[in-house]
């Protein structure tokens, strides 16, 4: 494979004019700049990344860090993140961390290294103390005491807009299914938005939450009806808990939306082919990819943000089961 | 941020000896090396990754080409090939090629460069005069004339097993429901080992085939449905087929499993929480990764394969349409 070196012999140039052109960096006077990538095309030269990332010290590499990729929401996700980064001319590095704080902090570390030039994370570890501020990081859902910029959808919004949609349907007496994660997460402000709603409304409603991650799924649900007949709505953290419930509701005789009507939060059915089609809130996941990248790159390029969290709209999509 | 020669310097060794400790190669005396571990915590000196790629000329990156990660069977194959890939200290790139060969044939070049030490792809492009052979590349699915290693899952087999399945569900004329793509795909397998087994068993049959991608989707069921009113079993090439056939079915009166029984193909429901649960000829996402990132790293040292396709056992899953 043919060098630098070649091609600044074949052009008659030093090899920083070269360096100058491929990097468009510096003044080159056009009739050298010519010959130069005249020499590039005879020679069939391949600038080295490597080598080049090596004198610049900058990657334009962004990792991302997700639980799993594997799980319809963080899949679309990382489908527009990879988009929008590729229009920038960033890679993505994807890191399933299986929620390991460990596997998080190398990421972090690479960062600190220069491997990668930002991370977008997804955590609900407790990782605040390894994580400085001002570097390159933007979290999504997650926020931070420390002025790490998060992007998230409008969870008070929509668990608002939920317990409207459930009473409009019908609902008088609505409960919240949900979890509790041992740090701040600002999936918590779903409940706190459905509760605010209920009071302003004046619903009676019930709050029915277990720390995250459940130990027993059966005894949950079980707990869950036995404990609260008189229910006949349920706003559900996640599509997941909401699908799960009326699996469970089912096999107790409890028919959706007859008996109780069901909302969810997240819209990760994308075609109508499986059956419930969950109402749900629906996360706006295209606008969050990219505002996660677009104010990602931003930090990199050492801009300061004007706000600590970003929220983005969400929209009610009505399903089968209201 | 301190440097190697810092840690030299306070060491009191030369750089040499302290790239030797780093990188554990060549002889450094007990009583040295335990001076130099002194120095780098000392220091908190942290190895810089990109300087050490340069000087080594290769990568511990690998690029996963996919048509989408938004997709259940793609982000399953990404979350066992990076779980895979980390247990072996790479990190995985991740790509969607949006089926385009030019951004495929990007990363090809990136691996030419030493950016990437391999590439494992999903495509279903005819970029085969562009990818040379005895390069780092495993084709998932996709089998290349030339020495391109390929995984995939059992698909003659996997036909086979379907039609054995919906006669014994009790169907008397079973229907092959797919598409054929331009190159020769590994998937074309699934038709024949149905059409191979129908004639085994002497059962009447239909293929009934659009070229992929489908035009209009409308059109290709509604055509079906109408040229193919004696059909009682439908084999569909995947799941996603198979589940858009039952909802057409559905809208012009054809019961399932009741009128046809359906086995679809892919597996990618994996939790049993909408309906209809598919009845599946299950792809052993889990072992194909594996089994291709094995593979990708032997490739990588140099070693020469055995085989030019591997293929690895399907399972079929009842589920609730047959």
């Amino acid at each position: 494979m043919s060098s630098i070196k070649d091609v600044a012999s074949l052009a008659g140039v030093a090899v920083g004019t070269v360096s100058r052109v491929i990097n468009n960096t510096g003044a080159v006077k056009p009739v050298t700049r010519d010959k130069v990538k005249a020499a590039i095309e005879a020679l069939n030269y391949v600038p080295n990344e490597v080598a080049r990332n090596f004198k610049m010290q900058r990657s334009k590499m962004i990792a991302l860090l997700l639980p799993s990729i594997w799980h319809p929401f963080f899949s679309e996700l990382a489908y527009y993140i990879e988009d929008e980064l590729d229009l920038e001319g960033f890679k993505l590095m994807l890191c399933n961390s299986g929620g390991k704080p460990e596997k998080e902090l190398y990421y972090f570390d690479m960062l600190k290294q220069n491997k990668v030039a930002g991370v977008i994370g997804i955590t609900y570890n407790d990782i605040e103390n390894s994580v400085s501020t001002d570097i390159p990081i933007i979290s999504i859902d997650r926020h931070f005491n420390k002025k790490i910029t998060c992007v998230t959808s409008d969870n008070f919004e929509g668990g608002r807009v939920a317990l409207r949609e459930l009473v409009k349907a019908g609902a008088k007496k609505p409960a919240f299914l949900g979890t509790v994660t041992s740090v701040y997460s600002e999936t918590m402000l779903r409940r706190e938005g459905f509760v605010h709603e209920a009071k302003a409304l004046g619903v009676p409603f019930v709050v029915y939450e277990e720390p995250d991650p459940i130990r027993d799924e059966e005894q949950y649900y079980n707990t869950f009806l036995q404990r609260h007949k008189d229910i006949d709505g349920v706003f559900a953290i996640t599509d997941m808990t909401a699908a799960t419930y009326i699996e469970k509701a089912k096999q107790a005789g409890i028919r959706v939306p007859e008996d109780v009507k069901v909302i969810g939060y997240d819209g990760i059915q994308d075609h109508p082919l499986f059956h419930p089609i969950l109402s749900t809130i629906r996360q706006p996941v295209e606008e969050m990819a990219r505002a996660a990248v677009r104010l990602l790159l931003k930090k990199v390029e050492g801009e300061t943000l004007d706000l600590e969290v970003y929220r983005i709209p969400v929209t009610y999509r009505e399903g089968e089961t209201t």
